[in-house]
């Protein structure tokens, strides 16, 4: 296996090792647990899944892979705060769009050959990715891996300790 | 640039990055609130920065850049807990070596040719490197990627709402 393969292995490796992770931390937790706060005055377990949950649903548009699954979870986790007032989807549902989205993304990304994975994202302009070639699926991926981690860091807090 | 040396840059880009970010927090907090539990009953920030100064310096064996720079900093942050009774650096102290770690680290990672990221790290065999070529450094320094977002996010619950 040459190197470029390997970085595919890897890439997949990593993406679905920090959503079982974040899952495993997921199924020890309630949904009473998940509606607390994860610190005194800090977001809640269930605006942070709902976050993460928009935030890996904008990664299909993103990554080339079509139109988002959940777009009505935008307005509520990512444009607004977890004090807006806004009504929020019930944990169990969305405990299932995490699961569905994150179904998908592996699926869409364990298809796509090692060129497509360094081929631009959709927010990068052709002109830029000339000059920018890190710009690629590859960094988009690798930048959600870490978002995901720091998150789940917090969402662990939840767990009886 | 072909695909290859992009994993080099994205590597290094992804690395800094999460150290960057992890020092804007770091910086916004005083030792004071470093010194208060992320949570009720949670570990305290000053551990997490001991915890992620000594697991960083474990990258530098690790990776074969060398011997650990504070060896010391094993059995209280990561054989023990933070309530383990154990006498902690001070956070001056810890910052200064979290800082020093890092430049290293940083250092030592942009002088690796693509094939030496790709090489085996120190704690896989030969012989089971020939059948998990996955087991490599870049895929170490990924992991500690995730690490460090996770105690991250935590770290930053110290900061002031």
């Amino acid at each position: 296996m040459v190197n470029h393969e390997l970085i595919k292995k890897i890439t997949i490796y990593s993406f679905s090792n920090q959503v079982n992770s974040t899952n495993k931390t997921l199924d020890s937790l309630s949904d009473e647990q998940l509606a607390l706060e994860i610190a005194p005055g800090k977001n809640s377990g269930i605006y942070l899944l709902g976050h993460l949950t928009a935030v890996h649903d904008f990664l299909l548009p993103l990554l080339g892979f079509g139109d988002k699954l959940f777009p009505e979870l935008f307005e509520v986790f990512i444009k607004n705060s977890d004090k807006s007032g806004l009504v929020k989807p019930t944990a169990q549902q969305l405990r299932k769009q995490w699961s569905e989205v994150n179904a998908i993304l592996l699926s869409k990304i364990s298809a796509l050959s090692v060129d497509d994975l360094f081929a631009k994202h959709t927010s990068v302009s052709e002109e830029d990715f000339v000059k920018e070639p890190h710009r690629n699926r590859l960094n988009v991926i690798m930048s959600r891996i870490s978002h995901l981690a720091y998150h789940s860091g917090q969402m662990a807090l939840l767990k009886k300790s």
